[in-house]
């Protein structure tokens, strides 16, 4: 294994150090928790909002703490879900007078302990709500998941949500807004290659020298099918028949298109991606209304992609488009 | 090889097409000449700021055209210098009255193509003025280069000439403060693996699984040394010492620091080296004033990283943080 790592037990809190050294003015740094939060939170003029799941998924969610988007961000270790005590701190430490809304990808062990974060949060008297993201049409049930699983379109649910919080929406209309986020939004990954955890210091699995793994999921987690390596033009293919009849979209729909790299994948090759798949949309007469290319929702080092598909309306697209302030930029 | 890729001789052009289709409000894709440029230019009230190179490093400099930075990007193949009429046919087309600066990376290749370009646009009477990068500290005189090469610390010549630009700056005043840039910048970058490029098909350097090269070139070139993998606090030191005596920095500086990944290489691993980097220049009593941690100038798929540090004065840090919309974002 080559990475820029020292102690892999320690990848976790050093790069939350590094993100908290880069931000000194907005965010803060809680080691005990493993907990990044915006400086200015919590704020009782808005209902706080906290995401939590395994780390290896960066910038999801450590980099994106910041005005309109997360409150904090409390991250387990690699591919794990966080300890039930670094949510409860979490959700007492930035709990504002208008409530607590927790975002949860879809996993079973996400689910669990925020769920009981939730039942604590409650008995200590606070307001909480827990909203749990399954956008993920690759495979129903799967190694760590009942149900979907929630992948990179979890970042419309917070930006949409993120963006009303700021707007001062109550806690029933978040839940009524991320609800309807998630509702429309679809995605499919591919897997190019394996990602190597720092502390197993491997490849997570094998795929071979012209194997490509279609529906993978963000731990590396099975998909619909193993397949040759294939064109672009298939592959986008693959990705817009898996998704487009699932909702189902529908010709004349406008739509966000987001091609997001799974960490080892050039932006270049992104925007290859984006191109076919933009045009291919627009010749079965879908409208882009937004689009978002780059690095979303990772899954450490793993070559690859996924493609999310929103369907927007008024509501949706307006969320979408208003500012926010977070660590991940060029400048 | 697997990438996202059909032909591999339309790689460059199919990129360029996915960053048009991203960004219809404010680019254009000229296709005859690879040229990406802003809707707006040329626009005679500022001096219009053009940069080539080869393709492969991604966002640089396609993808960082935009207000506040490029008004076109016109580059080669990749690893490829851009033909000379690419160049000349951009610079007739993009030409503003108050002139053009061309910006180039110092390799060989790319001098020769850019020299020449200013020799025709000047013959057909246009105000052209060109400015060669060469911030990489690791070698002088390297396998396209004679002299240093120019690496990652392009972004903040681009940034500080492009600002300026906005501003209204004459061409004399761009090209003072591009070189006052450049000479105060300093890089240099390790390769954890080699990189792969499309039409090759497999790797273009030989590297061992327990190998890093340090100092390496943007273009796989072989750097100072071969050495064997090392904890990330070692790669900040062997950075940092090839870098702080250079220009040379001295404690008390106020310093841009740029961890800049090399294409397959997670940011979380960037930020947790940009952490190491930050706490060893504190302790050497160094400010750090602003910090890029992310992608800005890549090598194809190559995992690494190079660090690059700018000592800040007044007008150099204003400058730096002006406004700036380009293609590259999160949201």
């Amino acid at each position: 294994m080559k990475k820029f790592v020292n102690d892999p037990k320690q990848f976790v809190p050093e790069m939350l150090q590094g993100i908290a050294l880069a931000n000194p003015d907005t965010l803060r740094y809680v080691p005990a928790y493993n907990l990044i939060h915006r400086a200015d939170a919590p704020n009782n003029n808005k209902v706080t909002i906290i995401q939590g799941s395994g780390s290896g998924h960066e910038p999801a969610h450590v980099m994106t703490v910041g005005r309109g988007m997360l409150d904090g961000a409390c991250p387990g270790d690699v591919f794990a879900a966080p300890p039930l005590d670094f949510i409860t701190e979490t959700v007492k430490l930035l709990a504002s007078e208008k409530g607590v809304l927790l975002l949860v990808n879809n996993y079973t062990g996400d689910r669990m302990a925020f769920e009981m974060a939730e039942e604590v949060a409650e008995a200590d008297g606070l307001k909480v709500r827990t909203l749990f993201i399954d956008d993920d049409v690759s495979v129903k049930d799967s190694t760590y998941t009942v149900g979907r699983r929630g992948v990179a379109g979890n970042f419309f649910v917070m930006k949409a949500v993120g963006a009303a919080a700021e707007n001062g929406a109550d806690l029933d209309e978040l839940v009524r807004i991320g609800e309807k986020v998630n509702s429309v939004t679809r995605t499919m990954g591919i897997a190019l290659t394996a990602c190597t955890p720092p502390a197993k210091g491997s490849p997570l699995f094998e795929l071979g020298d012209d194997e490509i793994e279609i529906g993978v999921g963000i731990h590396g987690e099975p998909g619909r099918r193993r397949a040759k390596w294939m064109p672009a033009n298939d592959i986008a293919d693959e990705l817009l028949e898996a998704i487009l009849p699932d909702l189902p979209f529908e010709s004349g729909d406008r739509l966000a298109v987001m091609v997001n790299g799974l960490g080892g994948t050039p932006i270049s090759e992104l925007y290859l991606l984006y191109g076919i798949v933009h045009q291919k949309l627009a010749d079965k007469g879908f409208m882009v209304g937004r689009n978002y290319v780059g690095e979303y929702c990772t899954s450490l080092d793993m070559a690859g992609a996924s493609l999310t598909l929103v369907k927007l309306d008024e509501e949706v697209e307006a969320l979408l488009a208003e500012p926010a302030e977070i660590a991940v930029r060029i400048f």
